[in-house]
């Protein structure tokens, strides 16, 4: 096998594929199909959903769809670069769905980064979907356009970078905390990044019943007395922080029992890890580069370490969620994506790790039993399908 | 076997389906794939069409995507039915795309009903696709919609309801003047009904070369006397009706060797269908009442009579065109969609039935083989594929 083979290029393979996705038809082309299901039957079920548009979960592809939704301001490490840079991702995405959910997921790229015209866009093509994944947008109008859009939109809307990886950060820190013999709630927590994923698992921890939790962005702790903050972060300058620290990331970090890294390179150091509680959880979620590479904070006494790398162990990706949440919201026909059930679903990937280790803390991305475990608690949350 | 079986509940087939399309995943799950088309390897096919976004008509799902975008305004003969109304209708094109010319096709069907709004939202998703089918929006927004989306985009835009509708129309002319053995060119045709298929039909006659071809609407013949026409029928007004006709339809059937009607059930008369020249031809296209029934143009002297019902002899159902056209377009990888091709596939159309009679002026609805001889029509006055 050559050295091509066994790594290929991604381009090439892209290339190859000609999109990771397909349209299947789901009958047969037959007269008899074709009149039931086209011209002259249509015109029945077109009637009758004109009368009865809820019952588009039922006899349309509402029932299984789902959009993938980016305008590509903020996508993985690269940046703004635009709907085409964005759609591969959102492709993959889609792809993902399907194979770990068996949801009808299409991916949407828009050419607007203006929040009024995403918000109005997404607004006119969701009569089609059952769920809306927004993408990849850049904080701080990520913020108002997944509000705005829940807010109008009877079928839920959740931005993954976001509530996706706050949902794995926190199952991770669950069994992490199992693994050191800590209670979670009592902990410490530092989260370093006030960026979507930042902010978003502060909201999450404080509604898993967590209540020191000090949030910091590259000029220190978030917190009140701060006269450089955004409209946003004044608001989570009011959360958590309990014992109301000022000063930089190291003030928070000293005594802290877990810290959680959703920043840059180097946003978190040996010597910062090292003034952490006994038995620290160290989470470097930064890609393709975590904050602080696993040897250097097991080096600096790390019990546990995370990052969101599959060639290291734990790795946190949003994917253990995504397919997962959804196909459990879409399933029960839930029209918001609410803190319960966020919460179940940390709960539930967290319990998919019995018994974790160091080394084990959170399901492989691979396994095809995590979204069906996620979906199923999902379900429990919001009630049965109709 | 049941009557139910024999003649399935449309409704009862919606909701069985749960929905005519399904998305596939065009690679395995695997820890290969996934490194090389979603994380890490993604992140280098996005750099890429960040660069160099013409690449994702190679790279991306838009080298065979296409969308089927309606506001639900003008559905079938139902009217202005709405988005959940219209959804069973575009999910069926999306099936026949599939089935017929393997394009990847999604329904969006807009929760807005405004010009400005549908053109925003149109231009806001076009990037992942490789054309744009609007359908079932009614007249006259749908003539500015198209012009300007055609204008804006770099991608082939085509409302079907006009031009598919007058391509196969123009197919079935074709044949129908070899049975009756005239000039098609020469021949004077009367369109009854100047909405979005027939005022493209009367344009597309012109192109094809004729001269005497003359719109009517339930007002008379539209001609620049008129003082009650929009602005869309006071173009149409100054093209063709060489002999300046005025007056009622029955003025410009006199004569006439030939007429569509794409109007409602009545609209065309035995009395009148008796004025035309000898062998008249006599398309009715309304559905599910064509304008006047087959058997009563026959006993008024039609030598060919069409209509746009599978169950009768000629159906002229535009079924014949979408997918080939559009198929012909995205191999090609044209960016707009010309006279000469909608010209071109509708002599396709009508060289798919080479010994035409009363009977068989067009080939049937579920033929496999129009759809591929339709796009290398396309393909040879596009150029070849890249």
């Amino acid at each position: 096998m050559t050295n091509a083979q066994s790594h290929p290029d991604p381009i090439e393979a892209h290339r190859r594929l000609g999109g990771k996705i397909a349209v299947q038809a789901k009958a047969e082309l037959t007269a008899e199909a074709l009149a039931a299901l086209y011209t002259p039957g249509v015109g029945q079920a077109s009637s009758y959903l004109a009368e009865h548009p809820e019952a588009a979960r039922e006899l349309t592809i509402k029932r299984n769809s789902l959009a993938v939704i980016s305008d590509g301001s903020a996508v993985l490490g690269l940046g703004n670069i635009g709907p085409y840079g964005a759609l591969p991702v959102m492709e993959g995405k889609a792809m993902l769905f399907k194979q770990l959910a068996d949801i009808d997921a299409w991916p949407l790229v828009l050419d607007t980064q203006d929040t009024e015209g995403i918000i109005a866009a997404v607004k006119a093509v969701a009569p089609v979907f059952g769920a809306i994944n927004l993408e990849d947008i850049a904080a701080p109008a990520c913020y108002e356009i997944e509000e705005r859009l829940q807010e109008a939109l009877d079928i839920p809307v959740m931005h993954d970078d976001q509530h996706a990886t706050a949902i794995i950060a926190l199952a991770g820190l669950i069994n992490a905390f199992k693994v050191v013999g800590k209670d979670l709630r009592a902990a410490r927590v530092v989260i370093v990044g006030a960026g979507a994923a930042g902010s978003a698992l502060l909201r999450l921890l404080l509604d898993y019943g967590l209540s020191d939790v000090v949030l910091t962005d590259s000029r220190g702790i978030v917190e009140p007395s701060r006269t450089n903050l955004d409209p946003y972060k004044q608001q989570w300058a009011r959360l958590g922080n309990p014992r109301h620290l000022t000063g930089d990331a190291g003030v928070a970090l000293r005594g802290a029992d877990a810290v959680v890294a959703v920043s840059v390179p180097g946003a978190v150091t040996a010597a910062q890890v090292k003034t952490m509680a006994k038995d620290p959880v160290v989470f470097a979620l930064a890609n393709p580069t975590p904050e602080i590479m696993p040897e250097d904070a097991k080096a600096a006494g790390a019990a546990v370490i995370a990052t969101g790398r599959s060639d290291f162990p734990n790795q946190i990706n949003n994917v253990l969620v995504f397919p997962g949440i959804f196909r459990g919201m879409l399933d029960s026909g839930v029209r918001e994506v609410t803190p319960a059930i966020k919460l179940r679903a940390a709960q539930a990937l967290a319990g998919l790790v019995p018994h974790p280790t160091a080394g084990r803390i959170v399901p492989s991305a691979l396994d095809r039993e995590v979204a069906l475990a996620v979906a199923a608690a999902v379900q429990e949350v919001t009630g049965a399908k109709a």
